[in-house]
């Protein structure tokens, strides 16, 4: 093999990896275990939200038109008809001068279109002084105005948080539609590593990134599964690489970092699958391999944590949401201003660490080798290809991690 | 109890949960699960990352001074000593006028001091051209570098994502000190609440808000445990608080949003414990009850959707990062421009929801009875209680969910 990789644009490498990520199922999940989970299915409403005329203040149920002109001085005097008891629809018919007493999230009586807040309102005997004038539909949540039955409440792909949960259960969503998990295989390659449970001996140091790379799967919704540290010798990686293919969805080789290594790795997938891209242009990370066996997506990550690190961001993650099935991205990203230059090299995707810090990005600079700039940062940006730097106070995007 | 509540500033209402705020014990977990968790411990290098000298290229070590001046036209000409072995440490010792093999990750050998890259040497037989000066250190991750031996790696209070597993696995920590998981008992009242699987008769919605939150429990590192709704009964409730607090390790309870439930559920923690705030001036997010019972921090989360998220974002995430021991806030935030004026009232903090895109933040105006801005939006500004608004085109902190 040659001593040079053939590199090819980052967007090349993500289309690549878009290209071989697909969902790995369907499943019906209770909604309390739903939370993170990707919806498989478009969700509707099953019914109107709200199915009726409701309070959103604790108040008098008025005809807004009765309380023109009310104020402190010269209320408007309306009788009242007792109250909305919690959780029922009422008979009443609201007619002209009437009031009736409705809690929070209580029903509109017919004939009501407004709600005045009992801090605007004095009890007299079987009267109400209502002193502050409310307009049609003041403090009333109308009938469908959240959604109507059969609105798209949310999409097909959508990863799950707190208040979609919330709105799932409003549309009685109670075993939700999710994509299965994927499985994603990790084997740990090289010479020079050795267990965490291990002191290294000289020459030796341990065996970091594949568990980085199995927290990161984790954190992008797939359960990342361990095949330990198998040495430099071909058949032991084959038969690895060979199961991990058979019992997972896709397979991530934290590499050795050395071109023997890497060699091995490549020409592996070659022998049992296709080698789609050896060599990204992305700095750190460019001796990446994009490859797949059996139809299953096989990545080669670079040595060096950092470099590892940023192709996990920059790469894996579009394969990891394309086999979770998540539409939009999940990747926050702030705005800053840079209070250095960052020099870039043309032709590549430089991604440099920063620390951001009120709307401040400070760029570290380090070796690739380096945990102390991933674990100290919190973000990264990224020079585009076409970029020989950027200059100090311009304003970039920050990926947060 | 009177009408009115006595409303407290925001940063009381946090004051009072980070009070009540303890962590729950702490535990050590295998490393392949302590994503996610928090470390209870400070973790320092068990020893020198890296403990040796090595190469970060595949390439020829040699002494930085034996290569002044090589070029393309007239390379340097050193005597090659064969190649370092990736993971052993040679017993080479370097003299001038030699270099010597090392793969990415090898061990520089003594006498060595930089390394060039394959890519600009040429094997010549016994001879290798160097073709490129490299300056003393180049290429080389000297011994140390990145930590040495006891420095503070990560310090206790640390949400481990991808990158911090990573950091714990090369310096040795299998089993992670981590704090023990929160255990949060969530209770539904309100009787207008049906279950998620009823469909609503006229008058009733379902019971959204206890999902919601139990999601966001989950989000910030804590178990929900579900007590279901119970009916606007004070004996039923009390026993269920009871059961609850006994149970969790904090209850937060999802009210029902009528003044006659928020005044049972504030009588009900005054009864068995403590009610320390019951009224916070945020908007949305007022009827916020804070106490405690038997020592353990239990909250009335407002009846309102939006209300009960607003309070789950600026009040509860206190509470819960103090029960798992994240010192570092979780929450994310983006700077933004707004695209809308959005006026506030003096005197309380009001959280808008916004949309945000491209650097700019469109506040989404709305009931707080209502699902949908919150489904829409992804994120929310704070507007200060000192403040009646914020212009159009001004610079806002969005906090992103």
């Amino acid at each position: 093999m040659s001593i040079f990789l053939t590199v090819v644009p980052v967007s090349k490498a993500v289309a690549a990896v878009k290209s071989l990520a697909r969902t790995t199922g369907d499943d019906r999940v209770p909604l309390e275990h739903a939370g993170g989970r990707v919806l498989s299915e478009d969700i509707r409403a099953d019914g109107d939200i709200p199915g009726f005329d409701r309070s959103v203040v604790d108040g008098f149920a008025v005809r807004a038109s009765d309380t023109t002109g009310a104020g402190e001085a010269i209320p408007s005097i309306l009788r009242s008809r007792g109250r909305v008891e919690m959780g029922k629809a009422d008979e009443v018919q609201l007619q002209t001068g009437e009031c009736i007493y409705v809690p929070t999230g209580g029903v509109l009586p017919k004939g009501a279109d407004a709600v005045v807040m009992v801090e605007n309102s004095e009890e007299v005997g079987d009267e109400i002084l209502i002193k502050k004038p409310v307009a049609h539909g003041e403090n009333v949540l109308m009938h469908n105005e959240d959604f109507a039955r059969g609105d798209l409440v949310l999409a097909r792909g959508r990863r799950l948080f707190a208040q979609d949960i919330g709105m799932l259960a409003a549309v009685g969503c109670s075993t939700v539609p999710v994509f299965t998990i994927p499985v994603i295989g990790i084997i740990s390659t090289g010479n020079e590593l050795v267990p965490v449970t291990e002191v290294p001996a000289a020459g030796k140091v341990r065996d970091s990134n594949s568990f980085m790379a199995g927290a990161f799967v984790q954190e992008h919704g797939c359960t990342p599964r361990y095949y330990g540290i198998v040495r430099d010798d071909r058949g032991a990686m084959r038969e690895t690489l060979n199961l991990a293919v058979a019992e997972c969805d896709a397979v991530l080789i934290s590499g050795g970092s050395s071109k023997d290594d890497r060699d091995m790795t490549a020409a592996l997938i070659g022998e049992l699958g296709e080698v789609m891209i050896h060599g990204i242009a992305i700095a750190p990370g460019k001796p990446t391999i994009i490859g797949s066996c059996s139809g299953k997506p096989v990545i080669g990550l670079p040595g060096h944590p950092a470099s590892a690190f940023i192709v996990l961001i920059a790469i894996v993650r579009h394969l990891l949401d394309g086999m979770t099935g998540t539409a939009a991205p999940v990747q926050k990203t702030a705005r800053a201003r840079l209070t250095r230059n960052v020099p870039s090299t043309r032709g590549r995707e430089d991604y440099v660490r920063v620390q951001l810090e009120n709307g401040a990005a400070t760029p570290l600079f380090g070796k690739s080798g380096l945990l102390n700039t991933l674990v100290q940062s919190n973000g990264v940006i990224r020079i585009p290809a076409e970029s020989e730097g950027i200059e100090e106070g311009e304003l970039v995007e920050v990926w947060l991690w």
